[in-house]
């Protein structure tokens, strides 16, 4: 294990970061320089982040300077891994520093404790969504703008970034993207790393500039309109205001964040094919149209299940129950949880029992293999099911070999063995996190529903789940013990659990 | 389909049943003699039984004389998979012939509806152990001795029965076994079917003699005894007490059933090794050191969790809170629910949430591959973990191929895939299942701990679940489209899930 290289690769890391927060500290400033008072904490509380982050990323980089090495495949997982620990790290770091001062006499705000605030940084990074907080609008707009950013840059991935910067340094980017590109088809990559890396940037960039300006369009004001964008594109989830994004009242809004919901589940393989006008291969994706496919039927049996009633949305209205609301909502709602990005504009723990147990199932689907959602992605799923049919199958037909096919490609021996134990391996992986959750909260006597569709919410990267961690609710009540558990779950969600659980086995760490 | 052909074995299985009731009515006409006013009703009922089932049988099987037939794959699938269906459907005559008559101002007895009964004799063939009755012991003494008698039928099986008769018809039994065979691996039986069931069957016959002497010997009386060694040696589950086995309040009793328990769980191919002498490939035998030592570390965990409480048995008196009683009734609920018998001495739905979700997790595992117990079998849940740590290794040694072994056996790929697949539908058909029964109990407000326990609880064949089907409640207050959905999970449990989903598909009519 080359540590010196490791290190050299976590000062990168840490210097990028510390740009970017640079940038939110430059726009504060303006903030600050039109007369928001609010801002002058946060302000101050950006540049430290900015010094700290910049010294030590500084630091781990000067001092390992020559380290250029070929980077093992051991060392490019412990690198891929523990990015998102040590970036959410220096991300939280701005929410700290600005409440700490806050003391004597006033309310005591949940950023006080650095848990929280790297809770919510893990949650923003690994594009989770969930909060800690319960009067989002209370912050400085700065603070919410960097939250919002922590979305946008796990989206594609931190690591991607590294694919594009790493290659420059002569350090190997391509193992690294064969560990991050989620999900098990990176179908339609090219060889070239850096280039596509370069390309994806492109898209997502492009992306956010039309969600931006139609967000605008419809009526939302350009802050709101760049954090939704940012939080929407990374099937993220965080909202600039309390009742996230029903507040706005607006079928609009709610349709445009469907639209770029649904988008940012799609594989960029795909847009990448787009680009290159091959439209046939695009539509004939079996990934693509299962996809679409799922979001619509859960649409469907979504507004069957709960046409005709009346119910809350997050602000605590009641939706109308006409027809057109009933599809709005139903469909926002489904795209929401299947994206893993976990905007709600409805309550959907008071829904009926079977749309719950849509939600609750689509939550595990998720988006597709990538895309910037989490969850299983479609792929597996549509494989586990060609799997479990091709074996009843041989019960009666035992002398039939139909090999399991998606699309045109054969799924090989391998892959499918692979697909079926990473689901199993993930669903007992949300019971054995539900039962930790249960035993640390056992003082705030957790329920079995909470803890359950917490874990679920919090290893697919949704963000909301059922009862007391609902639409309407957040995380901030649990322990501090709880909200670290959570925070390695999210990475392990975002990693494709794997490219984690590894570091927890001593064999990983003996060098032969 | 050789519908004839199945027709004449259905014959078979309502005689041979028809038989078995018959010995009851004889005991039953006994008790009369004996001045027992309550057995007259019973022993009508049992004896309108016998004819009804003897009537059928013998129509059907002189219907199709001449039909012999080989006998095919999916032929025999129909017939191992139906035969449950209509076995249940005479074992449940007597319990519906007997309390039909009741009528007029009586309050109505839970077996006047025919579902109940249904579900009754499933539960007992299917050596599930769930009831619907509240009061136990004011039924009639026969009546609960068909009951327990349905349990020791369903034990080893009516279908290893079939296997030494169906070959005396010229007709293939081996086709039946392989299908029936509990389990992966029917390791040890010899080829020669016939002979091995009858072995088997002796095996049975001389451990139910030991357990029913023993229990007599510790103060139990002989018709006490003869239906809690029918339901331990079965792993069912069924007392005739209402308070179960804890009713005796006799450590004896409790440590008799605790070994039996464990002994029924063990595979019997292991016995036909022993009565050859071969004790070394026993005692080295993977699954049942693994099977063992769960039991061990399961006591080990539930004594920790529940040390120092006094808590509830299921006759609603404290247990003492010492460690001699603690590790009594720690190892009497963990072999109870693991071996999937579901006796019970203590209400663990009121135990610590620790204690509670070892239990759970042993549900799942359930008992040996060719043992009477249910659920997913120890080898299987070995082979799982096995597998899973075989994939996290892959991540970092991509170049190590290590077989997956089980003893000195190295599992081929075809037999991990299939491991994996089952588990992970197994997985899934818990919670369709669980989801199903809440959309039918939607008027009884089923809250989802209830329905999730109670679908582990009948596919994995273990009888008691948590909160309202916990160890001292029952499953009467279901509604009967429960019910029913309820008896073909039973079946689906004791079967092996595959043997009966089939059916469910088009593809299996086709007579391609």
């Amino acid at each position: 294990m080359n540590a010196r290289l490791i290190a050299r690769q976590f000062g990168l890391l840490l210097l990028v970061m510390a740009a970017m927060i640079l940038a939110v500290a430059a726009w504060s400033f303006l903030q600050v320089q039109l007369g928001d008072e609010r801002e002058r904490a946060a302000f101050r509380a950006l540049i430290a982040s900015v010094s700290i982050g910049g010294a030590v990323g500084a630091a781990l980089w000067y001092g390992t300077r020559g380290q250029t090495g070929a980077i093992g495949r051991r060392e490019a997982i412990l690198l891929v891994a523990m990015s998102w620990f040590v970036g959410a790290g220096l991300a939280a770091l701005p929410f700290w520093l600005w409440s700490a001062p806050a003391g004597s006499g006033a309310p005591v705000h949940p950023f006080s404790a650095y848990v929280n605030c790297y809770f919510e940084s893990m949650s923003g990074l690994t594009t989770t969504g969930a909060t800690v907080l319960t009067d989002i609008e209370a912050m400085p707009r700065s603070l919410l703008l960097w939250r919002a950013l922590t979305h946008w840059l796990g989206g594609l991935g931190i690591v991607v970034l590294f694919v594009a910067v790493l290659p420059i340094l002569g350090v190997g980017g391509k193992r690294l993207f064969r560990v991050e590109a989620a999900g098990p088809t990176p179908d339609g990559v090219t060889p070239r790393i850096q280039e596509t890396a370069r390309v994806l940037w492109m898209i997502y960039l492009g992306m956010t500039g039309l969600e931006i300006v139609a967000l605008r369009l419809v009526g939302m004001n350009w802050f709101d309109s760049v954090c939704h964008t940012f939080a929407t594109l990374a099937t993220g989830g965080f909202s600039n205001h309390n009742a996230s994004v029903a507040g706005y009242r607006s079928v609009g809004v709610d349709l445009i964040i469907l639209v770029f919901m649904v988008a940012a589940g799609i594989n960029f393989g795909l847009y990448f094919q787009l680009m290159r006008r091959r439209w046939k291969q695009v539509l004939q994706d079996p990934e693509l149209r299962c996809y679409l496919g799922i979001i619509a039927a859960g649409t469907i049996v979504v507004a069957w299940s709960v046409h005709g009633q009346a119910y809350n949305t997050t602000t605590g209205e009641l939706a109308p129950a006409g027809i057109g609301s009933t599809v709005q909502y139903s469909a926002f709602q489904v795209a929401g949880v299947q994206t893993t990005t976990g905007f709600c504009t409805a309550d959907f723990d008071q829904w009926p029992f079977v749309a719950k147990g849509v939600m609750l199932a689509l939550m595990f689907v998720g988006g597709s293999a990538g895309s910037t959602g989490g969850g299983l992605k479609v792929i597996r799923c549509l494989m586990a099911v060609k799997i479990m049919w091709a074996e009843i199958e041989r019960v009666f037909r035992p002398n039939v070999v139909r090999p399991v096919r998606i699309g045109k490609v054969t799924i090989d021996q391998d892959l499918k063995h692979s697909t079926v134990v990473y689901i199993l391996g993930f669903v007992v992986l949300v019971f054995v996190s539900a039962a930790a959750l249960m035993v640390l909260e056992e003082d705030s006597a957790l329920d079995s529903t909470t803890a359950v569709t917490a874990s679920i919410a919090m290893l697919n990267n949704i963000g909301p789940g059922l009862a007391r961690v609902g639409a309407t609710c957040n995380y901030g009540w649990f322990s501090p013990a709880s909200k670290w558990l959570m925070s390695v779950m999210m990475a392990l969600g975002r990693l494709e659990v794997l490219t984690i659980i590894v570091l927890f086995f001593p064999q990983f760490w003996r060098s032969d």
